[in-house]
Parts: C-alpha cells; sequence; structure tokens
C-alpha cells in the first residue's frame, strides 16, 4: 500500500526521480524508484535522515514548532521531505527541471494517506 | 551595504521577520528584524548553520551537486536559506502565514548583491 503511494507520487510529479518512506532511524519502510535511473535511494534517504534529524532538532531547541517540510535544492536535485509522524518522514527526488511545486503539493496531498497506512 | 539589502528582504516580504547574512563557522556578518519581533534571529542563524553545515556534508557525499537552497517549514515560520558563497549563506525567516514564494523570488534576486558585496 505504501509503494502504491510512493510510486503515484513519482509518476505523476514531472521529472519525479524516486519517493522513499522512511523511520528517522535511517531504515526504509518502503520505496519507488522510477526506471532508468541509477540514484541510491536508501543511500540518499539514510544520509537525509541525518538532516532532517539535526533540523528537528533544531526547530525543539528554537522552539519555532514542529518540523512539517523540508526542501534542499542542490545542482542535481530536489528533495522534498515531509514529516509523516513523530517516527517517519517521506522524501521526494525530483531533478532539476522538474515541477518542484507539483511535487510538493502531491507530497502535501498524500502524507496524509500515509500517516493512515503507518497507523 | 549588507544591511540594506537584507533590510528590503525583509520588508518587501509579506510577513518577513528577519534576515541574516552568516558564514557556516556560525558568526553572523550583519542582519536585520522586523520592529516588533522578538526573535533571536542569531541564535536562529547559529542553529541553523550547523544544519546548513549537515546539508552540504550530504550533497557532497551523495554527489548530488552543490548546495543552492534549503527551506524549512515548521508550525511557527518558515525559513529559508540560499549560499551565497562557499563561505556564507543568507537567511529569511517569515511567519507561517507569510508569502513564501515572494521570499524565495527575493533571495534569489539578492543573492548575487550579497555575493557581489562579499567580494
Amino acid at each position: 500500500m505504501f509503494k502504491q503511494i510512493l510510486e503515484d507520487m513519482v509518476n505523476q510529479t514531472p521529472g519525479g526521480v524516486g519517493a522513499v518512506l522512511m523511520g528517522y532511524d535511517g531504515i526504509a519502510i518502503d520505496q519507488h524508484v522510477a526506471e532508468g535511473d541509477d540514484v541510491d535511494l536508501q543511500l540518499v534517504a539514510i544520509e537525509y535522515s541525518n538532516v532532517v534529524k539535526e533540523i528537528r532538532k533544531t526547530a525543539e531547541i528554537l522552539g519555532t514548532g514542529e518540523l512539517q517540510e523540508v526542501s534542499v535544492k542542490t545542482g542535481r536535485y530536489f528533495v522534498i521531505i515531509h514529516a509523516v509522524s513523530p517516527d517517519y518522514f517521506v522524501a521526494l527526488t525530483l531533478t532539476r527541471d522538474g515541477n518542484f511545486g507539483k511535487g510538493r503539493y502531491l507530497l502535501m496531498r498524500d502524507t496524509p494517506r500515509l500517516r493512515e497506512a503507518l497507523a
């Protein structure tokens, strides 16, 4: 069920490379990578789980409220991360010519479905 | 000169709370905080410089290209961070009902001016 939601997200986002549902402990629950892409999504997710943990800690220290979304733009990719629950997050990776706004929208739309599926 | 650019950014962004130009070493060069806001921008910036360092390291490990932009949405704020140079970044904080898109646009527009002013 996770897989289908992740797959739809990647397929419906122009430039979508992959999506992964992951625990803050760095262990992926499920993922989908677009065909033809050789991105090591597992590695990406583990690395970003450290980043997200750091940001979560920061938000706590600063009292700026719960972490909801992080997006990162690098030379090659966009990565958009949404908090799903206190233990899990979902990360969507797209190419730089991909549709960032659509990706954000789909994450926002589908995060509640992932949350329900986790419960 | 930094100050004026930062001030314009904050004033021109609906919901703008503050902007800070900062080194990855956590030392601020200059900042502007909107009147009436009691945000400890210095603290925010120091905390986020750790986050940005972590993300930069991650982008390096993953070979995903240079870090350009990070945005964080928490319960109370948006924080948008732009890389200015290999040593400096600029962070713009806005309230959750602020105009995120306008903030991103202004950071994109003014980052080259900050880069020139640093040179």
